[in-house]
């Protein structure tokens, strides 16, 4: 996933709840992509185009296709980061990169996850549908914002 | 709960998915909803009016009101039985009791879990609806059937 | 529920993520407890007491009985309050009722469920076990402290 | 990923429960892990070795990486199977390619989903393990019987 890392991240903090830990006392390997979820949501509401504006619009951003590597344990009451850059923007479609990090009592970060979401936009009739140019300029913007 | 057991009950059979599994290596408690949803579904679908039909008319039956006692854990892999029956039916409302019950090797029945489901019917604007009257034809003749 | 009604709450914010909402658009009914569970969690950690601290010592607070009542619905993105409150504290059990306020853009809350947690605490061998005296100290302190 | 296309398949068939559905009215992309994760355990109970057998070794097969592939919404109350074969087998991991189908009323597959899952065997102290024997016995027996 090297040549599509991003230069620049948005930062989501959490606690890991309990009800997204399995019978092996770590984070469930579907349950990771709420994490993501609840990241990417917090980077467009700060980036200035919160998702529920694509909704407003009868639109989704739908995920086609994720790449995710599980590197390591992520335990409940643990706190995280999760990291989301932009790895690419075209006019139907954006990938994000995203990966998480268990944080310790030293503030020291290992990665324990990281996942590339390519994602087309739809309309509600599952249409493909261009992205909205507002959200085009906002994502922009940030990128170039250094 | 007692006083409103139902006669008879709709069996369904399932093995219980390591995904439903929580850090203390049994069910998570608000897990249970799915099973007795699960079984819902099945019942509604062999009385004759699954519950998609609601949903084609533009209808739900929305959970008012729950009673649960979780009275022992239930482990990955158990096979267990969901017995569901009917409270009441009312033109607006119906009442669900449901138990579930870990079964082992003998056959034999030990209930884990009880609930009692109050449901009304709404419409996809969260109005009140009349319960449809095929529906409440279909679950009469299910209870009368014994 | 009335006569269990705390006289003080502690408060949880937070913003609904999108995975808790099902198919008639709002939160699903089971995934309700994922809030109430993390508003016990912060709840208990601003008390002085973690809940990981039950599980460091081999034990779990379980829940034993829930009524729950659906006042109305709640929908993706909004934001909401999770009021927690202490019924009574016994050797073996406490009873905490929890409810869930939506907040308008004019910071005025109105009631969409409401909550009575019955919970035991047992052994990781399921046996019943005495509430930590700890815990018992701390929940006592953080109801008097008004 | 062509290449690691298996020649065999063992095929689960499920009816697509309400709780999986999102706000987009179709499975949630996370969601998708719960149907693949039921058909593994299918495969290897019918296989021979229940997934529980690991577990009774203290032991886990741990995704370590995902390649998912979202080609089409599957609703509520869709019947779908889903497809798993082997990639590949080696001393301490096992490669497993699934799809999901979705089956129309003619009993035509039209695939919607599709995802290669790279698992490593681990011990509880998430250090890794050799595949136990048996497994490996019973995974090339199954490759074997055409």
């Amino acid at each position: 996933m090297k040549d599509k890392t991003p230069e620049k991240y948005h930062i989501t903090e959490m606690r890991v709840p309990l009800f997204e830990i399995d019978i092996g006392q770590v984070v469930y390997h579907g349950n990771y992509f709420h994490f993501y979820n609840t990241a990417r949501d917090e980077f467009f509401r700060e980036m200035g185009y919160p998702y529920i504006e694509f909704m407003k619009r009868g639109e989704h951003l739908a995920i086609v296709e994720t790449n995710c590597k599980f590197k390591g344990p992520v335990s409940y009451d643990d706190i995280i980061e999760i990291h989301t850059g932009v790895s690419w923007l075209r006019t139907r479609s954006i990938s994000l990169y995203q990966a998480i990090f268990k944080r310790d009592e030293n503030h020291n970060l290992s990665m324990v996850n990281e996942a590339l979401f390519n994602m087309v936009c739809i309309s509600d009739q599952f249409r493909a549908a261009k992205i909205p140019e507002e959200f085009a300029y906002k994502v922009k913007t940030w990128m170039n914002n250094k």
